[in-house]
């Protein structure tokens, strides 16, 4: 059987998967039955320079071309408005769709799924989350005998490789990210990555397979890594923790918490494992326990992987009588919970004299915030390169508590006459592995 | 749309997946519409205490009546001889097929694949590697646009928790086995898991998966762990090297690599993180790069996962006008290839007198093979806890060699009147990552 495949936009991953399907279309077909062959690529700029030669008789400026000659349209324009005319349009003509535009379908899939559901047609995502991962098949089907009940996530290779290189390298945050732009890993405005917000739109959708809701996006708390300080990093190492900008979807019963932020995980973790530009995905189930899935987050080639396979999934149901459809609805009445419970790292900045620990302990005590550990004051003094000054960090590490109480307690502490500037918090999450 | 499903064996795995069908089937339905029904259950003896109460009605001890009920028939007896035949007259008889059965399959699949082929019936075998990670999935669909070239695979929980106990707990190989034994990871008669048939019947699998082709099992080379001496999983742990029973399939255009054995694989590496029970297998294909996917490699509620998610996608199938298979036949001649090529760590008993290394050296250049380095003989001197005896140990790295090479060479060595006993030779593999 011919599936004929159209793709808009041929830059980074659209050129990969032109790659992938002309050089592997032997392999699919002996693997599947399928034979897929491209009808037509649209792109708006065909002469900048491509690491693969799309051929001429394929290229088009039209992207109404695309959608008139193929079976399954690829969007791979990125961005959100011209997008989602795309895919919309594509649906409207009949049309199967594949999108690696995590950005749109977070923030404004509710229409697109709406509108495939409508017209009995699939909405491939695979290449949206992770990469080369086949992370959103294995939620959907890989898992489907289980109640999803947690999913951790590293899900952004930039800011993943910016806290590696802080983490090995004892360089700043501004250095390292002067590195991963170096090195192409960050883009010139890096703000959707390292102000979590990337990571905030895949872990929207990883929740929309898992629990079968798309809670809407503004609900999602988001928290990035810019203001993170090498001492926290190095503090926390010493602790046995390994920072990572963590995106979190959990529930308990029918109250979800969505959230991304800098999370210490203990370093024995297999998340805590994942390092540079890596990207992994720990899913917990009611039946499965806790599975990971590892890989490249991002690429040419690896995200051309994830496309294709929603192609050939896409193609399989391409002319069998039952309807497929990947959507699911829990039925579940879902609450977002934003008020959080878990482990806090907390870093004041003091004078060094009796008495200050005890009046931040009070607060603490008066908003039920147990204290755990704090640091040794002079071996932070030291990794702090700041011995005999007369203003010194102090460091406490807290039992479970409730993230209302946690920022209650902290502004009541920040108003203390001996409490300088802003403190640090950074959450602890223990189970995540 | 009601699917039936009728379960023959009711063990660990069985109790689980009737558990599964029976907790679930109301979230199985929300995701994908599909009603699954238990037909019968049969076991021999339902006098045995199980986890999870099967109710009366589900009941039998006739596998027949399984059979005639079901569309789907699971197979969870485990074995080779009544397993095959009831697998064979399922198929027969027109039912799908799902088993966990890796020994039965890979040993002897071919006709069970051929039957269902003949027939247009699906055999889903999810369940028969890696517990509850849906590593058969992910190597068929969700990396379907690759070619794939690698698999490396910790697929062995007993051997694993194991070699994690004496690297970890610097207890000896019987220590280990015993507290696995007492902890119900191994068997009484552990020989499946710790000679390495286990891991060789799953690679077995994952390269009929990956490569397109059921290679005849007795091609597989396979070492277990049995002899592993706990110095030398700490002289590698000095080294930067964690001890694994490594399952590998390795393809260079069509020579093709099938061997366990324990191997030594760099620290850093993410395979060497998985510890304990854990399973991880991590496969490279020509797009997607490297992916690593882990996980309970075996227990009831993993397994069972396993088990649903086949029998999930075979319910989607059914009704469907399209027949679907999972199998595929690589058109590419493959030849097995036993001519491996890696590096090698040699440990001999030698006098401790000079000479005595330029005589293995020699040896060894004799082959074509490479020494990378000699560690120090002080520290392992002290490690094994023979200072300033008269026979000492003298271990070698070497670089890439053949194989054939190195078995030669041993040989030779083992003559040399210098050198006591029987050598210890480990692989090492540096690309697993």
């Amino acid at each position: 059987m011919e599936v004929k495949v159209g793709i808009v936009g041929c830059g980074v991953v659209g050129t990969g998967t032109v790659a992938l399907l002309l050089e592997n279309a032997k392999v699919i077909e002996e693997k599947t039955g399928i034979k897929l062959s491209i009808s037509k690529v649209a792109d708006k700029d065909w002469s900048r320079p491509r690491e693969y030669e799309v051929p001429s008789t394929l290229r088009t400026t039209d992207y109404r071309e695309v959608i008139e000659s193929s079976d399954i349209v690829v969007e791979l324009v990125g961005g959100k408005d011209f997008a989602k005319r795309l895919l919309l349009e594509a649906l409207e003509r009949g049309k199967h769709v594949v999108t690696a535009n995590k950005h749109l379908l977070a923030e404004d899939g509710e229409e697109i799924f709406k509108k495939a559901k409508e017209k009995g047609l699939m909405v491939g995502f695979e290449a949206s989350v992770g990469g080369g991962i086949p992370i959103i098949k294995a939620l959907r089907e890989g898992l489907v005998g289980n109640r999803v009940q947690n999913i951790y996530g590293i899900l952004n290779g930039t800011t993943n490789y910016i806290l590696t290189q802080m983490l090995e390298q004892d360089v700043s945050f501004d250095t390292a990210l002067k590195r991963a732009q170096e090195l192409g890993y960050a883009e010139a405005d890096p703000s959707l990555d390292i102000d979590g917000w990337d990571s905030a739109h895949k872990i929207t959708l990883l929740a929309f397979v898992g629990f079968g809701k798309l809670f809407p996006f503004e609900e999602v708390y988001v928290e990035g890594i810019r203001n993170i300080d090498l001492l926290d990093v190095e503090l926390g190492k010493d602790l046995g923790y390994t920072l990572k900008l963590l995106a979190i979807a959990k529930r308990m019963d029918s109250e979800v918490e969505l959230r991304v932020h800098p999370t210490f995980i203990p370093s024995d973790n297999p998340l805590a494992k994942v390092s540079d530009v890596y990207n992994a995905v720990l899913v917990e189930g009611d039946f499965v326990g806790k599975t990971m899935f590892y890989g490249r987050g991002a690429g040419s080639k690896p995200t051309a992987s994830a496309v294709v396979s929603d192609i050939v999934d896409i193609a399989k149901s391409i002319g069998s009588c039952k309807s497929q459809s990947w959507l699911w609805e829990s039925k579940e009445g879902f609450r977002i919970n934003k008020n959080f419970y878990s482990r806090y790292y907390l870093r004041f900045d003091v004078p060094d004299r009796p008495g200050v620990l005890a009046k931040i302990a009070n607060v603490l005590a008066e908003y039920q915030i147990s204290i755990a550990s704090v640091l040794q004051k002079e071996k932070v003094c030291k990794m702090a390169g700041r011995e005999g000054q007369p203003i010194v960090p102090l460091v406490i590490l807290t039992h479970k508590a409730y993230e209302m109480d946690m920022q209650r307690a902290i502004r009541e502490i920040q108003q203390l006459p001996v409490v300088e500037g802003k403190p640090v918090i950074i959450r602890v999450e223990e189970e995540a592995y």
